[in-house]
């Protein structure tokens, strides 16, 4: 069996992403076995039905303390609880990789917690939809993505090559970025959007509209009904206001310093757009909207 | 020919909806001929190529002087002007047709401007992309969709029933609105989404990263380079910044009571976010996020 890269993977939260790490392990031969650990018993069961993974251990000590790859795939609040607890039971050399969306305070606590011989991986997979669970998961999820591993000077060399590898293997390309810079980039490219699209989500949703029918009687417009009438845009822009709350509450806290700034900057842009239209001016409207269709197609292209 | 509903339609700017109406009205033999009257001479060329209309017009008093319905299809804050310019030269009886996504300040003005013979009847199909022009029009655009009609007390019964059947006829499902109603909606899930995703686009292009390499030496991130870490989360929410700036700047001017309001509706539920990210409530970000995720799963069930 000297073909596997891990012989006993730990996941730890057995979620969209855990959960298919598991299983496209496994499928493609890189680990031997895979167990899991998570609170939610049905969600266990699911995951054990789907194979994602091998077997479900109840207690965390008896799921980390013969693996050589321990997983932390739970929401980014928890890690550094997860370290600490895990941290007593861990096998010399176990490598001890997070998944999670927030890089730079991660890096830095869990570091600190874990044994000296026990070598920390941050890894921040860019997979994923608004689907959570491991009723989400698929084997394919990270086929074609990026998958970003932000080494700290502190970091085993050795191990980020044998995570690299395990990435790779699972079809995703691997970049190093520093983690400080990590947090930057993803807070502007996906918390801040996540945030508008809860607060879009919120702001109709509070919405009541009087209407008058043909006989000048009056009722009232359910958010419903408002709703009925958008587009593919609103339905877009809104999709991800389905994601998991307990999880972006997390990448929230974690990420706070930067989502804040970043919500502030789009708050100065579309301040800008409300007092011209206040000001009715019609032709720095148009450069604005310009400037943004240019961007796009200048960027996304 | 006694089957057809109008004899000759004059589609006055034949863009995206000007165009498909144009083109999916004759394909389906509601319409015996179609006149295009339009400023860009490539895109009259791509109209005529494509057989949106049957023959280009380039005087507005020779596009309109045998239509028995008249199109008007520019940008909304054009429609007065253009009112006012074809009202002299129109047959007695002339249906006159607006399909802007404003209604009521037009229907205010554009009632007045025509002659007492000639119905105005505003409509509004919710259609299209974030592509525009001529060359994004096809013949079932409208298949499917909602056209909203937005009469007033001076509407002409006939007229009204007659542009229903047209709309009817081209694959549109007809409703009738207030048209102060139509713009409160519409303001909220169409205009509102449009302004944020502009906003969002022109947030993000301006950011610039500093980022250190291995050695050390520091260079920026270009924007194209931040946005090359996006998910299917920003592109989708910035899909619609694509969308053409003249047609919005309008909208911004003729909506702008509703669309200020919404804006800073939204804003207030933004900030609440900003204001519990920076205080680090957890709890209250969890019921926030939860709140989006039932309003979404609730409403566009």
């Amino acid at each position: 069996m000297g073909a596997f890269l891990f012989r006993q993977m730990a996941v730890l939260g057995v979620g969209l992403i855990g959960g298919s790490l598991g299983l496209a392990a496994k499928e493609r031969g890189l680990v031997d076995e895979v167990v899991g650990y998570g609170r939610d018993p049905g969600n266990m069961r699911i995951a054990r039905r789907k194979g994602l993974i091998d077997r479900v251990c109840r207690d965390l000590r008896e799921a980390v303390s013969h693996a050589d790859l321990v997983v932390l795939a739970t929401p980014v609040g928890t890690m550094s609880l997860m370290a600490r607890s895990v941290a007593p039971h861990l096998k010399s050399r176990t490598i001890v990789m997070d998944v999670g969306s927030v890089k730079g305070p991660i890096l830095r606590e869990v570091e600190g917690l874990l044994p000296r011989d026990a070598p920390f991986i941050a890894a921040h997979p860019i997979a994923g939809t608004e689907q959570w669970g491991a009723k989400a998961a698929v084997s394919n999820l990270f086929e074609g993505t990026r998958c970003i591993l932000t080494p700290s000077p502190r970091t085993d060399r050795r191990a980020l090559r044998k995570v690299a590898r395990l990435w790779k293997g699972v079809g995703a390309r691997v970049e190093l970025m520093e983690a400080g810079l990590h947090d930057r980039v993803l807070g502007a490219v996906s918390h801040l959007p996540q945030m508008i699209a809860f607060a879009l989500m919120n702001s109709v949703a509070e919405i009541r509209l009087e209407k008058k029918d043909g006989r000048g009687t009056e009722s009232r417009e359910s958010p419903r009904e408002v709703l009925s009438y958008c587009g593919g845009g609103f339905r877009d822009m809104t999709r991800i206001a389905s994601s998991r709350p307990e999880m972006w509450r997390d990448i929230c806290i974690q990420n706070r310093k930067e989502i804040v700034k970043d919500i502030e900057r789009f708050e100065k842009r579309l301040e800008r757009i409300r007092t011209m239209i206040e000001a009715q001016d019609g032709t720095g409207l148009e450069l604005e909207f310009q400037k943004a269709n240019q961007a796009r197609s200048r960027i996304l292209a």
